[in-house]
């Protein structure tokens, strides 16, 4: 794994580099805004599993207090073959994502993962998406750079630190200054249990955050794939200094569709939000418009 | 990282899963076939530069005993910037690998990165390579399994086995039955030098036996980017028990469009096909129709 | 990497194990318990270079609020020459560290590398740390396990938690109740920069705690080897649910004889101290007597 | 993990570098020679079982070929438990193997744990073996320098290449100029099955002879836990460049009382002995005075 180099700094990374400590880019999500001294909740089911589903859990997480909604109609799976849970919604999905997002006012993030259908994801999204394992599809964020939403884009779990800025360097290039940069584990030698695929790289947002301008986030929920570790390592990641966290939240998590072990239900998610608010203002954050009420 | 376990053989890996100890696939590419007996060794230019060059290269490995001949017309970078000597030849590039390939009748291998120009590089190519970056890039899998062409598929270097499998899984549901694995290296903690990326993991070769039915073969160029340790890694491949070799020769390596550190002239080419002559019969292979002429 | 087994749990881990949910231990040394609803902040140099020099640390880490003074009098080094800088002051320096914590009612922890010289580090020392390289040195745990003092057991950087746990059983068994897991840092394919030799494996707290009752800290300098992110990773170990951190802390830490790069000045010291006394609540834990005033 | 720098060759392993290319140093133990041309199979028992084993099995392998017998006397485990198969003899094992070496001719290799044995130990063996846990337990490590015995220092699972050579340094630094390196895995993110704990990284093979001029060896035994991938990493070892191989070797592998799924049985062990004898030619080798004959 190469090092950043300072050649890397000028070179390479011409628009993901910082231009001094101080410089931070804000990244605009609708009205919502990721970066400074904002921390962004992004929540949501790992899959769009019908209307009913995603409109409840929208309307829960935003009471909740989080700020953009996520969810995915298309998912990336390591084997070609869904059982009948493993659904896969498609456009049928966004369209309910949509209106999801459009009943709360949350902005709604999801993935896209077909360099043919951007155009089609753009329609329905604000933020697009780029998985961890298209990380360096590099047609894909081409054509993600060009698509005029923000980005999210997800660090491989086998992705150095250059490699993921160098897939931030493509976005920008391509004419797209609004990415935020999100960590979702590392494969390591050292997995804790047989359910725990890989480890989370906390350290890599103080570290990137030496390098560039860019927010950058944490997935604890696909980072560590239990639930019991989502909580500590969400507030972990408000304390290393992160710019949000993506969870996914979900009515009954043994019956969800993809990653049951993982999602967080209504009351451990609203439990979740107060500790967020109370640790926030320690380090310079603020967790917005002050709605998180109890769920 | 998950194992493979007995559920993922029966459920998952439903074409790639060996039947029996016995179960093996040759894979055709036009005349010639990997696996079985046969170690093949696939040899050309990182990237193809210039008409000249390629079948220049062509020639030579021909005459040294290589059996397919490999050259890349579409080129990842980790970067979006490309120096004077990164050039990407396309199309272009292209033509002159299926002339080099007609001329000395050597089936020709490159890489596909982008779905949407999968029927165009199948137009030229023999095999078509799917890189390690894309290995998890389903909408490609899928694309490349219906090209009716045989298909390398290099191994992520933060694959497990299980995912490598898995994509291999893809391109077989999808109606490709000629997949051949390609081992190039994994990230670890363990490099050995500053110009070390990642270690090779030669004993994936027999797991990868133990469970696919599959030829597995071995790029010791990219999996070391060094030069001095290439002809050593592609011994060991052998001894080992892979299916063939993927290398990288140049006739001025030092002055390489692509990765200038790894690639072999054609004296080291000529040496090591000697090598490989030599060790293969006492692990029951052979190197082929007995050129390896001198080069 | 071996993942804990209910096997393991059973057999292996018989007295590292925790018996049910609730089972926490509190580890005393001397005044202070580590544990509970107890944040343990250790603090001190990392290498003992004068009298003066720890007891000027001492005093100013005990007026900060920290709880233990940490100090080191045999320093493994990676290779066998030493610079003018890389003093090891031996029983001397022991006795300095001893003197330090009586003047401030500090109980001293320090690394024991030789089995042969436990009963004389142990004549000094309130607790023995057990350093990353020696983790599964199993004569020296032995040695250690039967001293009748308090150990500090840190992790491998190549280790897994089985191993980790395994090494603690080791102290457990030859009748040390007194065990404290700290977590320095993984070897890792993922390092941030060229300075940074490892990273913080944060998961690793909730995840040893799911399945032993000991209490586990955290090293953030040794872990992350970089002045900058040591404060953000000891917020994260108290927000991930972590027992304590041990920290370097040098009045001019760009002269410090050993890991210069690590070690926190005076002023940060105290600025973290007042971050830890805030976030502390949150998670259902106090720092300790109220000190904490301003160093 | 640090890379090896120019300033590490010439300060801090002043005796473990190569002065120049061609500096390669051949190892003596009693009449055999370990480097240079010869390729040296050692091979035994994992540990010592009874007098009546290990006099069989150092039989068997001398009349195989093998050049030293290994048997473990002291054996570390993960947990302190043993259960009735996992014993350890002590110096009965020791005795035992130094009859079963007398017998033979075959000069005795085995592991020295604690600092406290060097002195007993080295009375019985002809090679002392430092274990990877101990790596770098540098107390161990400076009395096993003075012992006057050749050394076989077996690498870390966690350990650079860096961290390994400095090992290396204290052995030589403290007036052993004998010292032979030990590949046996690395734990890596990509294991392969749910019984292999590590990966074999042989390319450290090659990266170790580009700085040092100290024979390497590699354990397929220990590095792979598995007996299937033991002959073929055996064989990639030589033709990597290695300059022998570690074996464990019991009649009834199934009963083996330590690590049953990795030795090989002596028909095994017979088979592979003729495959490095046919290889060995090819890469400039010898295994040694033509012995070879079946088991």
């Amino acid at each position: 794994m190469k090092d950043i180099t300072p050649q890397d700094l000028a070179n390479n990374l011409k628009l993901a580099a910082k231009r001094d400590e101080q410089h931070r880019t804000i990244v605009r999500v609708k009205q919502h805004a990721i970066g400074g001294d904002q921390f962004t909740v992004i929540a949501g089911p790992c899959a769009v599993e019908s209307r009913e589903q995603v409109l409840e859990i929208a309307e829960r997480v935003k009471a909740a207090g989080a700020h953009l909604l996520r969810g995915g109609a298309f998912k990336p799976l390591t084997f070609p073959y869904r059982n009948e849970k493993m659904f896969e919604l498609g456009e049928e999905g966004l369209r309910y994502l949509r209106e999801a997002g459009d009943r709360t006012g949350l902005p709604v993030v999801t993935e896209v993962m077909d360099v043919r259908l951007v155009g089609m994801v753009a329609r329905y999204a604000d933020m697009l998406q780029i998985g961890a394992r298209n990380m360096q599809n590099f047609p894909l964020l081409e054509a993600v750079g060009k698509a005029g939403k923000p980005v999210l884009l997800k660090r491989h779990f086998g992705s150095s630190l250059r490699d993921w800025l160098g897939a931030a360097e493509y976005l920008l290039h391509h004419g797209n200054p609004s990415v935020v940069l999100c960590e979702r584990g590392v494969a390591a030698p050292h997995t804790h249990s047989p359910t725990s695929r890989s480890i989370v790289d906390l350290q890599v947002v103080p570290a990137a955050q030496e390098y560039t301008h860019l927010p950058v986030i944490v997935d604890p929920s696909h980072a560590t794939f239990r639930r019991r570790y989502v909580a500590p390592v969400a507030r972990a990641a408000l304390a290393i200094g992160a710019d949000g966290v993506l969870l996914d939240v979900h009515p009954n998590p043994e019956q969800a569709a993809v990653d049951p072990l993982q999602a967080l239900d209504y009351e451990a998610f609203g439990r979740l939000m107060q500790e967020l608010e109370a640790i926030a203002p320690v380090v310079g954050r603020r967790l917005g418009s002050g709605v998180a009420a109890r769920v």
